[in-house]
């Protein structure tokens, strides 16, 4: 059922201004402080077995709970974008770094390939007894997700050699036959690794593992009810089974529920093995989930799951601003799901989200300095709201970091006679297209403009269908081949606009993505927006951030319907954005007396808007922030 | 320091329609139902000891918790109700009930004292261990404010006798003498009610005992920690000291933090004992947390605590509508706050926002049948909300119906040479204003008209000072004595107009009290209500309610700056009841073809938009609703 094959991101070489900024500063600066701040908060010291066990270093919350539990899986990110950065360009230091954690790896693994820093460390007999709430094979996945991206970049196969050890353990522990423990993993993740590894293998036990987990998903009775009453446990995550999406079965499902990062990575992999097994019901189940939440269940910004209660998704159109939590790892991970549909069908819909998600949900999530963090992102802030250098659950850190550094891996990818262009932004790569290592050259200096050029250089003139995506928000798209015109609108199907012919070396093709600032409007049932307008150009969504508006007050505005919105290009800022600017109105505090209600309506004055791209802010200090701006009608 | 004494609700016969109706409803309905609901729900069973030790019926919460474990308060308050309906009209059937609750507890309570049907049956060993959390004092107060009740109204003192010999043993078990523990309620309520006490007995004791735990409160170091610790707690709810306002010693605090319940309850208390004791710190405590909450922190209802998270406070203008918790006990102790603070000063403030709690944020939680009740008080839903029978805590069922069954508490107030009005709606009353037996009847159909006439009848002509209440909202209210027009606003003190003559046999004060609908706007720091208004009418808050406005999704309106909104007089709707109308506009959710975002503005078409009060709502069914509707400017 897989029709379209990904470019991998080692193939594909970022040249455009936008992105090479952002790779530069992983590289260069996120990649190493991500180090120290493992080394700094105990998290390699961790795997250093055996030793003196160690008092808890994260206080247990409420429940009991230590999110240490889980500092596997930061190591196994970590080496993950470290690898990436590996496969840029090659670093002694940044190898010694792995190759030590690796090493210690090694040490602790149990004889029985069993490997997890935690039980092994501090209570070996309860291993495998909590999977509802204790992440052993959520660890275990990021860790084989590490191991896969270290190979990958350096062909040494030692860690990997390790999880495939650990995996043989957990494959013989789970499944359906005598003796087996029916589970799975509370929070999914180890489902999309596995078919990573089987890509990289063709080892069908891993692909086999990943279904089994994915189908025993939701059987009756719950096997977290299982666990949990042989534990002697409290049933109070069990109480919720839609917290982690295993409430029914996977193909039963059709409403977005529960922790929104599980429910992402979990339809990632159904994603991914209805693609792998011809699985038209997994296939369809994906389809009503996609468009249960892209229709009710998302913010502007792409970040999904509101509630921080359960760091998850509530009802429909309960979209609240102020306290969205749209943690940036479900926007990451709602971008990797974006692409397993994309390997499906080619569906602009999916494009569009995947790079609404890129540029505005998970962007947003690192810092300019590439040093510090978003967890929560809320539409609408006073201030308080702010990023921070190292957290508690670190998940977020390094699912920015590693989205970035594989970033290329998102632009492109192929089917049997077709070259597909997913994203933009300047690149190059040259890839196997209908038979043919086929060169392209793209120019452009997207989002900031929607100016693309690409340029063809096939090693011989070739039939095959470019597919080049056209944003649902490009109205009037434009297209020429070699300087002459095409017409976009009828050769463009479902998003991606078809030009079949024999290409030739330097062959151009020109693209206009028309990047006019426009208003967007939520449906009214969304009432968090209600009467309210965001501000989008491109890709990008807008905020209104206090550092842009010096003396008035951003949340406290009033946009007039008829105001022009005007795109600003600003060199001076950062490494150069376009903001958007209009006239409207301030509503000002004074004269209040410090009344909480009056009779008399709050005084306006007119006043300038500013906006700036809802990723770049809080990147100079703390201040007031708002995306949905009260609009005069 | 006390200046004013409420006359006390035996004293006062309400003759207006409008609480004539609650109170035959309470009397009627609320209090029999309640019965039954006390024993349909085994709280009343509870109270026979000895007996086996059922198994408890409340599962606990993920704190390992159970609201089970205040039942006692739970049957203090219905004897407080019950009493309440006696003092209006003796009832074989109702002291029997009581008679025979009386006669458990007599039967459960120990030698040394202690009544607590919870820990006397299930955990004797571990009382007084645990005052944060498990509300034996909470529950000591409610039966004593019970007791107080049902001595009051028939004279028995056999329950007050049993509260008696536990307060003894609560006074000898807490204090600062040797051995005894420097402990306080985590729920204040006990504190008040032992200044009723006094108020009855004059037994200073009593008085002493409340005045310690006050002042006990928050000090260094925290009580709440020594005992956590002594029961190798997991210091959860104590790493929140603000939640039970035992973060600072009560007369440093200055912002209304934590449980808005417990805050009120503490505040009454305080209020009352800066009376009794004359302590003008704690008076300004108590003006310092009420400009905190009324200008910072509470809903146009007067609904106080917006968070269901800490059942309570936030941060300043914090004010969400639809996850408005604003529990309707909150607003009931509001009330017992604003009279306390009123016999310290006459300020219209006060009575204003004990007017707008009583007719909003309490009156709402009683349904018209009166067997119905909301706990918590959204300003927006989308329907889901909706009224319920009974409650795992049923604490605000009877809040609401002891506030009503003695509501004519609230009208009239003296001090030594002056009578005081309150309130407004159509009462009779005999009372000693400056040495003479006054009669006093007034003549209104408030809330519904602001025409009020009051005839006063003094046994014999004498000079004394009639003080008038002009509330905020009636602006160009007149006044006439004896068909003269006196000089309202001239002779008006802090909302109070003072009318001082000899009065004699048959003198009339007619007063006008104009009652336009009013739009009212938030303070633009609320985000919530931002580009909103809200709709009021004398004492009354509006909402748009779904059964009023057929075809019109009432949370996607617009109301245009400039529409007129008019009174609207419904005799066929409950009761008869003023309803307000107005022009303005609905947005269609039709056009989006499940679009959840889009460039064009929703669409829009004119309709009639109508609002019925707050309290009336979801009498009807459930259906969405919205206080606060965005306007046009």
């Amino acid at each position: 059922m897989r029709r379209y094959t990904p470019a991998r991101f080692t193939d594909v070489k970022l040249t455009g201004a936008f992105w090479r900024e952002r790779l530069d500063t992983v590289l260069a600066r996120t990649v190493p402080s991500q180090h120290r701040q493992l080394a700094a908060h105990g998290i390699l010291e961790s795997l250093k077995l055996p030793k003196p066990v160690p008092p808890v270093s994260i206080p247990p919350n409420r429940h009991n709970f230590t999110t240490q539990i889980f500092w596997d899986s930061d190591v196994g990110k970590w080496i993950e974008v470290a690898s990436y950065a590996l496969a840029h360009k090659r670093d002694a230091e940044i190898e010694a770094q792995i190759d030590a954690v690796v090493e210690d790896l090694a040490k602790a693994q149990l004889p029985d390939g069993y490997l997890n820093c935690w039980y092994i460390q501090r209570e070996l007999e309860n291993r495998w007894t909590n999977l509802r709430d204790n992440h052993e094979l959520y660890n275990a996945g990021h860790l084989l997700e590490g191991a896969i991206a270290y190979y990958q970049a350096t062909g040494r196969r030692r860690f990997l050699d390790i999880m495939e050890r650990y995996l043989d353990h957990i494959a013989e522990t789970f499944g359906t036959g005598p003796g087996q423990k029916r589970g799975y993993p509370g929070h999914p993740e180890i489902e999309l690794a596995l078919v990573k590894l089987y890509h990289l293998t063709g080892d069908k036990r891993r692909l086999d593992l990943a279904a089994y987990f994915v189908n025993e998903r939701g059987a009756k009775p719950n096997y977290f009810d299982i666990e949990a009453e042989a534990r002697g446990d409290d049933h109070y995550w069990a109480g919720t089974h839609e917290y982690s999406q295993s409430h029914k079965p996977v193909r039963e499902q059709d409403k977005a529920v529960g922790h929104a990062v599980r429910a992402m990575y979990l339809y990632t992999a159904m994603a991914d093995l209805a693609a792998e097994l011809d699985d038209a019901a997994l296939k369809r189940a994906c389809e009503r989930l996609w468009e249960d939440i892209t229709t009710k269940r998302m913010y502007v910004t792409a970040g999904v799951g509101p509630s921080a209660h359960n760091e998850g998704f509530t009802k429909d159109y309960d979209l609240p601003n102020d306290t969205a939590y749209a943690e940036t790892c479900a926007s990451v991970a709602l971008i990797l799901w974006a692409q397993r549909m994309l390997n499906l069908d080619l569906e602009g819909k999916y494009a569009d989200t995947l790079e609404l998600a890129l540029f505005n949900g998970a962007l947003t999530g690192l810092s300019r300095d590439g040093e510090h963090y978003f967890y929560d992102n809320p539409l609408e802030s006073d201030g308080s709201h702010t990023r921070w250098a190292w957290h508690p659950c670190p998940c977020c850190t390094m699912n920015a970091s590693r989205l970035i550094a594989s970033v290329s891996g998102y632009f492109y990818a192929t089917s049997a006679d077709s070259l597909i262009v997913h994203l933009y932004g300047g690149t190059e790569t040259t890839l196997d297209v209908a038979g043919t290592r086929v060169g392209v050259m793209e120019e452009s200096d997207y989002p900031w403009s929607g100016a693309v050029s690409i340029t063809l250089t096939p090693e011989a003139e070739t039939e095959f269908g470019l597919k080049l995506r056209i944003p649902g928000w490009a109205r009037g798209a434009r297209a020429k081949v070699n300087g002459e015109e095409i017409d976009v609108a009828a050769n463009t199907v479902n998003g991606y606009l078809g030009i079949r012919r024999r290409w030739a070396k330097g062959d151009r093709v020109e693209l206009d993505l028309p990047m006019r600032p426009e208003r967007v409007y939520a449906n009214p049932q969304v009432s968090a927006d209600f009467g309210r307008v965001a501000l989008r150009r491109g890709p990008l969504v807008y905020c209104l951030e206090q550092a842009d508006n010096p003396g008035i007050p951003v949340r406290q505005t009033r946009l007039p319907r008829n105001s022009e919105v005007r795109a600003l290009a600003r060199n001076d800022l950062f490494d150069g954005a376009t903001l958007l600017t209009a006239e409207g109105k301030a509503i000002d505090d004074d004269g209040w007396q410090r009344a909480l209600y009056r009779t008399e309506p709050p005084r306006e004055r007119p006043a300038t808007l500013t906006a700036i791209p809802y990723f770049l802010w809080n990147n100079r200090g703390p201040g007031p922030m708002q995306v949905w701006i009260a609009e005069e009608v």
